[in-house]
């Protein structure tokens, strides 16, 4: 019965997964079309990218975390924060509702406003070289925001998760439209470059660029920064999914006490 | 008296969806007007109406819910959150209020700023059936920010409700306003349709899209990602309004704990 | 002794309105400057002062409530929430710090750029009648945001006040620009026309509008829609600034409560 | 051992702090390039610089409080908050970290867009006096905002200070960027000039407005509007870095009390 109740929530972290990163294309790309009447701004890319992730991370959090990226997913795993059947179906899911949210912009948009559906590439003169570099800072960054926002052993105040996370890539947005169009997360990459059948040559900075990007955060932030205190058993558990993490303990434990506190 | 009690704060909460709506619809408008100085840009029309929600959330959440969209009451009553009475009244002080506030706006507009006062319309080369579609999504993600947001058994960091649910309205009308004025509210496209007296043959689209994209939330949300145990009883008290819900209770005991830890 | 604490508490609080306002003016004025490189748009003098208010109530708030505004000290009066002496100090330290902000923004801004140091007027061919009643709407607006984000009787998740507050204040330029430069706070309006020794046949609008918008909010939400159950003697006490409020007794509450639960 | 592990957390902090300058260097002067396709707006670079502060102060606040400002630092030694030597790391490490940040930027923009790095310099027929009082006001908002936001000692609600404090840096640079390029923060200004080894000769202005702006705010908030109720003794203890702060103190007490309460 345990096990059963733990598939189905698992099932719907997929499910939210896959929903979270089709709205969070249909969004980002759908703000940056080619409007002939007037071409949207990087201000205003920057901001709709920003807040779809905003609001996602509000509606999705609860149910699977809210990824939306596999870069973050990678690197969650990386850090031991997820097991390795999560990273892959999350994965999974995030690039199958990028092609989904791509696909269903391609059908709504009309044909003179698509142009290349705001698929990533190297904008003004930057190098593959200069592109990786950018692609790995713009997604630390994200990384960073993200593992400090969600971390459940923090004890200050730490405001409003989903808006500081949406607003990291609004942040990452304004600097990186320049240089590679911002892609931060190869979902958000692949789900265009699918649908509009358009690989180019430089399409694996997409993937490279964010994933080493969030692969440096995580070792810096769980191992050296703000380490685990975890033996290497349970480090282990975690990558095996079979771990019983502190937070689900303390919940526990919570409502335990509340219910103590309740009774006469 | 306690039904008395109760009479008296479900008319507060219709006069606050009321005066919630008629100031949503006076700023929102309000912002997209068409003044011969200069033309409001789209994120600047997008910050209001997003803003705007965002101010009226805050304002009002506690006295109504701030529902201010009769597609997210009738969404909330599909995810058996509120009874028909209260979604019936609400939908109506909605509705009226957009009158008003469009109506306050038409009055102190000078004449040649006024243009079509902001109605929906489809826009740029858009279907009537791409406008659908497009305004289901817009309603989908406001609406499961506004559950997300709003949801009393989350026990996670929620951040601040009212300023991701104006984000979110926001983040709608920057992808949206390309394609259909962005309405993802029955009760905005209404109010300027009654006053400028001008149905457009799409003005259905207004009603169906956003609607259907808030039941499609409610669905998803309440019985499939996030369901709640309760039994059919307790859902039919729902929809009477007979039901005295977990938070009520909850408040009820905390106010009881709290004065027996201060007691001698 | 305990007198003199109060003394000390409340020079601090009229200090702290001072500065804030002096601030304030000085940075909301100073975004809309006719600095001849670039004109500033409507959507960033609309950031720049709603930023302006959310990082001085940010800052000020706890130590006077952070109202920067005469509309806001009067309206709070009305609703029974602070004495009559503080609000007469608070709406002269108020209309000071103004003055002292437009001042020292006049003296560090080259002479070209100064323009009229955007004092407030009819813009667009809007009658005295409607910027009356268009600075009626947005302080109305931004005084029911203030009163629920100040509410100390609220048990729901409030969020951000300072921030919502400030883009309250967003909101309302968003709009107002465009009618009448927006005041919302005749403290705004009156130091400049201080400085610039121009007091125009339309300046009593700014001092009507926000005062009556005030008013209006506050008679709704404290005696309506959210009303105080308070006797009269309690409410006359208030007047007077003998009254010591349940905010000030459950803190003392608490702490007794936490030292209890500390000692063995 | 006791003392190791504060070198490692105070190691930890150093290091925070320089990459905290650096990616803030990175991104505010990224925003700012001279794009020849198409210059930013002074609103999308004010944007940049403050959600590059609210992204920092969000991942890394916990660990090391995210100055990644020495005005900031030395503000709050003045405050008397930490340490002399942790204000002496702080600023090399920040200034180290602006240098690092500049000079990736360097490298990765392509050269007809480098311009001359975002450097701070007298815009606009600004004066030496001029820029020195508007850097004091810039700042002082900043800190004030900081100190505020970051009060251990404040019980209302403070919202999300990561997103106050970045908005107070948006808010300054909207003012700013007119007269100075807006500095607020010598390691901003002293990363670029030493990457295109330009120092004006207004450089000195870029250190004596933030540090005054920042020193005048300490004194205002730690002095006279909330005064800390320490002995002598006590602050020289925090001079030395010898002190263990109430907070450390509170958080102690909590570990203790919950686990008494989870204890049978």
């Amino acid at each position: 019965m345990k096990k059963e109740v733990c598939a189905i929530t698992f099932a719907r972290a997929i499910l939210a997964e896959f929903l979270a990163t089709m709205i969070f294309v249909f969004f980002g790309l759908g703000s940056a079309l080619k409007w002939p009447s007037a071409l949207p701004s990087v201000l205003q890319i920057s901001m709709a990218f920003g807040l779809a992730i905003g609001t996602l991370v509000q509606a999705f959090g609860h149910v699977s975390g809210a990824h939306i990226n596999p870069a973050v997913s990678i690197a969650l795993f990386v850090g031991n924060q997820i097991s390795f059947l999560r990273t892959v179906f999350y994965v999974v899911a995030q690039l199958v509702g990028a092609i989904a949210g791509a696909g269903i912009l391609y059908g709504v948009t009309p044909v003179n406003a698509r142009g290349n559906l705001a698929a990533n590439g190297l904008n003004n003169n930057t190098s593959t070289g200069q592109a990786v570099v950018v692609e790995i800072i713009l997604t630390f960054q994200l990384a960073m925001c993200i593992f400090a926002s969600t971390d459940s052993r923090r004890r200050d105040n730490v405001g409003s998760p989903a808006l500081s996370i949406g607003l990291s890539v609004t942040l990452g947005h304004l600097v990186g439209i320049y240089f590679t169009g911002c892609s931060m997360n190869p979902a958000r990459s692949f789900g265009p470059a699918v649908i509009m059948n358009r690989f180019t040559a430089a399409h694996w900075v997409f993937w490279v660029g964010p994933i080493c990007g969030g692969i440096l955060a995580a070792l810096l932030y769980y191992y050296l920064l703000f380490p685990n205190s975890m033996n290497m058993s349970e480090r282990v558990a975690i990558v095996k999914g079979t771990y019983e993490s502190e937070e689900e303990w303390e919940e526990k434990e919570e409502r335990k006490k509340s219910m103590e506190m309740t009774s006469p």
